[in-house]
C-alpha cells in the first residue's frame, strides 16, 4: 500500500505549525477586539448563486463546487444523456467560499434586523481557490478580514491604519509601508484623458507596475489603450516622486476642478493630515496603486514590507456598493485583509516567532514507583500550578527511550517518581537542557518551578 | 431581489455565538494542553480514496464530494455520453472530511518520520456530512478530538477519564456519568452464544437500548438473530443492575475462562480499580454500551448528562488497527471526541455561559470636540489599559442615536470628549447601566476603571 497523501495545494499542520499560526491569529484578534471589532463566522459553503458573478470569469473558474447528490445527481446525468446544454452548474448548487468579503456582504443583508450600524466585524476563516498551486499559493488558506460597514466617516480609515501599525509592530514585523490611494482620484485621472470607459482595463495594467516595471506598463498602455495623453499622464505620475505635497499639488492642477477629483483629494488629504497629527507613520501616497477588485470606490490600501521582496501583506479599501450585490443599497464600508500565510513565511524565515508560543508539555513524568496513582497525583499538582505535563504511559520501556522522547519533543524537564515516593514524597527533577538533576519534595515543587 | 440565504444545514455565527463557541473550544484546549496533548490541523478536503469505504455505505453516501473541474469534468461528461457505467465517483476526486479520526490516521501514516510515539494530539475542526438536517444536527459542525496513539498502556484511558471530569467540571456542566465497556468483553459474550459472526449486527441492535427500550431490543434480537441463548443472555445483562462487583463476578462466570473475555475483564478492572484509588468519580460499567463504529477493539466510553434527555456529549474508545487502513499495523491508540454542538445547547439553555466571555467594546467614545485626534488619544490610552473601545465614527449623528448604539451593543460605558478637552483633558464618563455620569480627567482613567 502506497503512503497516503493529501490533495495538491492543501497542507497538514504539525503541532509547531499550529502554534505559530495561532500566534499570528491571536495577535490580530486581540488588536481587532481592542479597536471594538467583533468576530463572526460564516459557513464554509455558500449557494452558487451567492458566489458566481462576484469574482469575474476567472474567479468563477476557481470555485470549488460541491457535487449534487442522490436524485439531483441522477437528474443532472439524465440531462447529459439527452445532450441538453450542459455546464458544471448543472452538477452543483453549492461551492466553498472564495473569500470572506462576499459572504460578509451576504451576512449583512441576511441579518439586517439583528445588526446595528456601524457594524465592526472581523473574520478569520479559511477560503478555497482551485488555483494552480505554487510556492506560497495554496488551494486552502486563511484570510483575516476586518471591516466596518454602515459609516462613510473617514475616521474608519484612520482606525485601520492604526490597527495595521499596531498589529505589525506587535508581530515584530520590520519596516512596513502603507501605500494609500483613492479610486475617485484614479477615476478622475483616467476620465481626464477621456478614457473613463476603459477604467477597469487601465487599472489592471497599472496594477502590474511592481511586477513588470514602468517601461512595460507604458508600452502596454500605448498598445491597449492607444491614447497618447493617457500614456503621457501615467508617465508623469510615475515620475512624480514620493513627496506628498508635490503629488497633491500636481493632482489639484490636474483633476482638482472635477467633482470626483476634488472629493478624492479631500478624502486623501483628511487621512494624511490626521495621520500626521496622530503621529501615525509609515504611510505614503501612491497614485499607481489600483487594487484589482472592482468593488472599491474610495480609499485603497496596500502594505508591503520594505526589506522583503514579496507582494503585499495587507490590502483593502472602501466600497460603497458591496451589499448592493444582494439588494441592499447605500451601505458604505471599509475593510482590510491581513495575509496570514505571507506573514507566517516572513516570521518563520526571519525567526521572529517568540519562543514561548510552544504548547508542548513542560514536564515529562516518568513513574518508577509501584502505584499508578503517584504519577497522576504529581501531574495534578503541576496542573494546579498551570504547568502542562505528560505522564509517560508505558512503564516497561527503557529509561533511555523515555529520555529520548523528552528530547525529541523539546520537553524541558523530567520528573522521576521513585519507588519510595510514598514514604517521603520525594522526586528527582532533571533539567533536560543543562542535564542537572536534583531531589525535590512534591510540596516544594511550586518553589522549584517558579523560583 | 429576495433575501440571500445559506445552504440548508449550515449556520452563520453572530459575534455572541462565536464568543460562546470559542469559550467551549478554549476550555477544552487548555485541558488538552495541560495533559500534554498537542494540536494538529488537516485540510478540509481529502482524496476520495482516503475517505471512501471507511464509514460504511451510509457514510459514503453522506460525503460532500467536490466536482471535478476543467478538462477532467469534460472527460467525465464524455463518459456519460458514451453511457459507460457512471457513478458520482467519476465526477469527483476529493471530498470534505467526514470526521477527524480517519484524517488523523492518514496524518500519522503520512508523517510517520516526524512523529515520536506515544503521539498525543488534539484536533478541533469542522466536519461535513450531507445528512438530513434536523434540530441539533447540522451539515457543517465541529468535532473536538483528543487521542493518544502508539501506546497500549491503559493509563491513557485513565487520563482520558481525568480529562472528561476536569473539562466538564470547568464548563460547569452538571451531573455527568461516564459509561465504560470493553469490546473484548462484548465479543467474548457474543461468542459465548456462538454468534461471533453476527458481532456487528448484534452490537447495532443493542446500541439502540436507550432509544427503544429493553423489550424492543430483545424482540429484535429474537427476530434477527434467532438464537434463544443469545436473547436470554442479553436479558440477564439488562437485569444485572449497576453494581460494579456484581457485574464483574457475573462476567467472570460467563466469559472469564476465554482468553478474550479474561483480557477484557482485566482491562476494565484495571481502569475501575485505579479510578477508585485516584478518586475519579462518575464512572459506571455498562455492558450494553456498544458504540456503532467498527474500529474500536478495547475500552469504549460514552458520557451522558444525567439531567438532560439527549444523546451522549462525549464518546470514544481504543482502536488497535486504525492506521492499518493506510498500511501501518500495530499502532494502538485511544481517543475521545467532545460533542461541542450539544455542549453548546446545554450551556445555552441552562444559561451556564459566564458573563465575561463577551468580546465587545467596553467603552464607546463619543467625540464632541473639534480635533479628530482627541478620540484617538483617548482610545489609545484605553488600549494601554487593555480595555476594548470603539470611537463612534459619525460625528454628525444625533446623541440619542449614539447612546442607543451603546445600549444595543451592550457597551457598558460611554466616554464623552467635550469641546474644551484640549484645555483640561477632562472627559465625561457615563455608566450605561446605572445612568450615572461624572467628570474625570484622562490621566485619572486608570483609577476610575480599575478602582
Amino acid at each position: 500500500m502506497s503512503k497516503p497523501n493529501i490533495p495538491k495545494g492543501t497542507r497538514d499542520f504539525s503541532p509547531e505549525e499550529v502554534a505559530k499560526r495561532n500566534y499570528i491569529f491571536n495577535v490580530l484578534k486581540s488588536h481587532f477586539q481592542q479597536f471594538g471589532f467583533l468576530p463572526i463566522e460564516t459557513p464554509s459553503m455558500e449557494k452558487l448563486s451567492t458566489l458566481t458573478g462576484k469574482y469575474g470569469d476567472e474567479g468563477d473558474q476557481l470555485l470549488f463546487k460541491l457535487l449534487k447528490r442522490g436524485a439531483k445527481f441522477e437528474q443532472a446525468l439524465n440531462q447529459v444523456s439527452k445532450s441538453e446544454g450542459v455546464s458544471d452548474h448543472q452538477f452543483s448548487e453549492e461551492a466553498l467560499r472564495y473569500d470572506l468579503t462576499v459572504p460578509f456582504a451576504r451576512y449583512v443583508v441576511q441579518h439586517l434586523n439583528d445588526i446595528s450600524f456601524p457594524f465592526k466585524r472581523y473574520q478569520i476563516q479559511p477560503v478555497w481557490r482551485a488555483d494552480r498551486p505554487q510556492r506560497g499559493r495554496y488551494r486552502e488558506f486563511y484570510q483575516c478580514d476586518v471591516d466596518v460597514v454602515g459609516t462613510t466617516s473617514l475616521n474608519a480609515e484612520l482606525e485601520l491604519i492604526h490597527i495595521i501599525n499596531h498589529a505589525l509592530s506587535a508581530l515584530k514585523l520590520p519596516n512596513h509601508t502603507i501605500h494609500l490611494n483613492n479610486r475617485k482620484i484614479l477615476y478622475a485621472l483616467i476620465s481626464s484623458c477621456g478614457e473613463s470607459s476603459n477604467f477597469n482595463k487601465i487599472t489592471v495594467i497599472i496594477d502590474k507596475l511592481d511586477k513588470v516595471g514602468k517601461e512595460k506598463v507604458l508600452a502596454e498602455l500605448a498598445d491597449q489603450i492607444n491614447n497618447p495623453s493617457c500614456t503621457t499622464m501615467f508617465e508623469s505620475i510615475f515620475d512624480l516622486g514620493n513627496d506628498y505635497k508635490d503629488i497633491i499639488s500636481w493632482l489639484k492642477s490636474r483633476v482638482g476642478a472635477t467633482e470626483l477629483g476634488l472629493e478624492g483629494i479631500e478624502e486623501i488629504s483628511y487621512i494624511f493630515e490626521n495621520c500626521n497629527q496622530l503621529g501615525l507613520k509609515n504611510i505614503t501616497l501612491n497614485l499607481t496603486l489600483a487594487r484589482g477588485l472592482n468593488y472599491y470606490t474610495g480609499t485603497i490600501f496596500e502594505v508591503v514590507l520594505n526589506d522583503y521582496n514579496m507582494g503585499s501583506i495587507v490590502g483593502g479599501g472602501r466600497y460603497d456598493n458591496l451589499t448592493a450585490l444582494f439588494g441592499l443599497k447605500d451601505i458604505s464600508g471599509v475593510g482590510i485583509s491581513f495575509g496570514a500565510e505571507r506573514i507566517y513565511d516572513v516570521l518563520n524565515e526571519s525567526q521572529l516567532f517568540p519562543d514561548e508560543i510552544s504548547l508542548g508539555p513542560e514536564f515529562l513524568i516518568i513513574d518508577q514507583s509501584n502505584a499508578v496513582s503517584n504519577a497522576f497525583k504529581v501531574a495534578e499538582k503541576l496542573r494546579e500550578l498551570s504547568k502542562r505535563s505528560m505522564i509517560y504511559p508505558d512503564k516497561q520501556h527503557k529509561l533511555k527511550k523515555k529520555l529520548k522522547y523528552a528530547n525529541q519533543n523539546n520537553i524541558p524537564y523530567v520528573l522521576f517518581i521513585s519507588d519510595n515516593f510514598n514514604d517521603n514524597m520525594s522526586l528527582e527533577l532533571k533539567d533536560m537542557i543543562t542535564g542537572e538533576q536534583k531531589s525535590i519534595q512534591l510540596k516544594q515543587i511550586t518553589h522549584e518551578i517558579n523560583g
